[in-house]
């Protein structure tokens, strides 16, 4: 793409009223739009980062067989009642509306409910399980608050998926797949190494721990205990009980540090299948419970992660599996050669298939230069002045700018790919 | 994808609650789920046709440099305030909640104002026009009655574009652009031959002539008169205005016709830019209104139109660019040669990157040719008792069963790819 098609420009002033780094650098650099507090929408380079992280997780849910389905915004108070979770006295952050006719309307804050009702709709047998299912859908949460950019929205973009099990060991096998699926969408991102599966609360329906995942960060809201040799976490919560004794983890050995929540996965036992009614039939023909777990990744508050995490004080530089585009390609000057010639890199990179963003505008150098630190492509190609002396671009990695080189047009692409 | 591994299946009886064809049909074959009426979640084979059909879109609107983004589902009430659209006297089909200290919001029932409000913070020169910005999002609207499926929802996902010119005959010229692209997505999904280019009301911004795109079907809410020799079709609207006449086009050589409409363009001109003060500084230093235009597809209802229009006594049949796969691939019978063979074909169409479904369920011949052609995918290829006898496999195309044909492994990838 060539910026001078793109209508993002960047901008040296965030409104105040935007307290979070993570929303005011994405601001900056024409990545997000503020429609209201908690509440952003998602412009062409913001969706294209959007849209990797969801490819990420999509692949990685595909690959331990889960089935992407896409459930409903508008949901039916019926079904909500029966499991006890439509009153604003038990979950109080409902956004809800209303048909013509009076009757009330959940606006989607998370799926359980739909998701065993219409599953309960196929599942007989024990053949049929186990089952795996998730989609990629905004959600919605009635926040008194939202202070946090990306990192706590009002309205986002998740990955909710449940799996549905005949019997606690068919659950746990699943549970063991879906947390090494995590492992393996968090290396992907980038931020493997920091963040760490944390042990906490599982909450009333099981004696079993939940897990998280959380990513060490400055920013982050929780407190978790890390053990790095183990790799592994515990979350505040469980500090205080007698949890962890029970993992066999040892305060002494374990550093303290604040984490931001990037995954979640939850044993529900037959809570929500119970209520609804949805059980099947084994092999002896006997009618039983059936078991799930659910299982979430913020794909939106990742970006507000990714963002802020790996920027520096010249702007955003995203990790190469989530960048908008792979190179942004940067014309200094209006010498007619110089334009030529990054029209062509242009075009090269395109007929490659090299994601290129490239900065075509008639700017000052010392501005694109800039711009293309704040927006933070993984890797920038400069046709300056010295191409005009000896056919060279100046290439850097945007992590490390220090290291800039010089290459000829053969070895770009060795440099580059 | 195996059918052992999905957890939908076919059924007999659909609730007499759903009166429409195409979702009555696309729940007997688990394609959808209905949330409640006009909501409905699409199970794993449905969310593939939907995503087939976007992307098809996506396509086309980047072809013409359309850029992506994603606006969001909740909207401040202040933004429609200043065009007049917030009232429910003026737009009876809001869906609105409230924040928890009782602000209201809307529910995205469309995106022109926050898309203006958007653009507007970046939108300064003539050099930054024309634009062309869409999404690809659910919508909300709050319709009394929903009886017809998919082809009318109170949740459905729509390509909402819109374009930002600056003077009239540079609007036109986008206008016309877009009047193109659209007219490739209907040919590309297989209805380019009965959709029409279709005259109407301009509305109350504009003395020119709106256009929508209707595609001929008994299940038609519309009603059109079209010339087949122009290619173009008028509403019944400008039948009783003088639009006709202005229009050159003569009601005797035109038919009668029942049409959906799979997409509408309008010109807004500067109705929305000025409400919001949006507009830009010319060559001169002056400021000028910007001009736009809006132009919808409905992802969803075309979803439908396809199922309902493709149809026949036996269930669905999809065109090939939207199905959910391109090969049904059916075992029939238990012999260990049927499975073998059966297995290996799936593994091959795998690993040159063909669609397949592969029905591995140890259910009845009978079952199994049935859902084939209740489910729709195009080609059907069948490992049964003649392979047993000369080692070939049956073919058939859905839309024509009765020209079945026997295939060698060798001329399967000829006939089908």
């Amino acid at each position: 793409m060539r910026w001078s098609q793109l209508f993002t420009k960047t901008r040296r002033e965030v409104s105040s009223s935007e307290a979070a780094a993570n929303a005011r650098l994405l601001i900056q650099a024409g990545y997000i739009h503020k429609e209201m507090a908690g509440v952003y929408a998602y412009l062409p380079l913001g969706k294209r980062v959007l849209d990797k992280i969801a490819n990420i997780v999509r692949q990685e849910m595909n690959g331990i067989g889960g089935l992407e389905v896409q459930m409903t915004v508008l949901q039916p108070k019926e079904l909500w009642q029966k499991t006890g979770r439509w009153d604003d006295n038990k979950i109080d952050n409902w956004f809800k509306t209303r048909l013509k006719n009076g009757s009330e309307l959940g606006v989607g804050l998370t799926h359980e409910e739909p998701i065993v009702d219409a599953v309960g709709e196929y599942l007989k047998s024990y053949k049929d399980l186990p089952l795996l299912i998730y989609q990629i859908q905004n959600k919605f949460r009635n926040e008194l608050r939202a202070k946090s950019g990306l990192l706590r929205g009002r309205e986002f973009v998740m990955k909710d998926m449940y799996s549905f099990a005949a019997s606690p060991r068919q659950h746990d096998e699943i549970y063991q797949t879906v947390l090494e699926a995590y492992g393996r969408v968090y290396a992907r991102l980038g931020i493997g190494e920091i963040t760490f599966r944390t042990f906490a609360d599982g909450g009333i329906f099981t004696d079993k721990f939940s897990d998280e995942f959380q990513t060490i960060s400055p920013v982050g809201e929780d407190t978790i205990l890390v053990d790095r040799s183990k790799k592994v976490a515990v979350n505040q919560e469980i500090m205080r009980s007698p949890g962890l004794a029970k993992l066999g983890l040892n305060t002494d050995s374990m550093e303290n540090a604040r984490g931001v929540e990037v995954g979640n996965t939850f044993h529900l036992e037959t809570k929500y299948t119970d209520a609804l009614g949805v059980n099947f039939t084994d092999a002896e023909g006997k009618q039983q419970p059936v078991y799930m777990g659910c299982y979430g990744i913020g794909i939106s508050r990742l970006m507000g992660l990714l963002a802020e995490h790996f920027a520096d004080d010249k702007g955003l530089s995203w990790p190469d599996g989530v960048a908008p585009f792979k190179v942004h390609l940067l014309s200094l000057g209006q010498d007619k050669k110089i334009i030529e010639a990054a029209d062509g890199l242009y075009d090269l990179f395109n007929s490659k298939q090299v994601e290129v963003f490239y900065d075509d505008r008639p700017a000052r150098p010392g501005e694109k230069l800039a711009d293309s630190e704040l927006l933070g492509i993984p890797h920038r190609l400069v046709v300056g002045h010295r191409f005009l002396q000896d056919g060279r671009f100046e290439y850097a990695a945007r992590r490390d700018l220090s290291k800039a080189g010089l290459l000829t047009e053969e070895q770009i692409f060795a440099t580059i790919l």
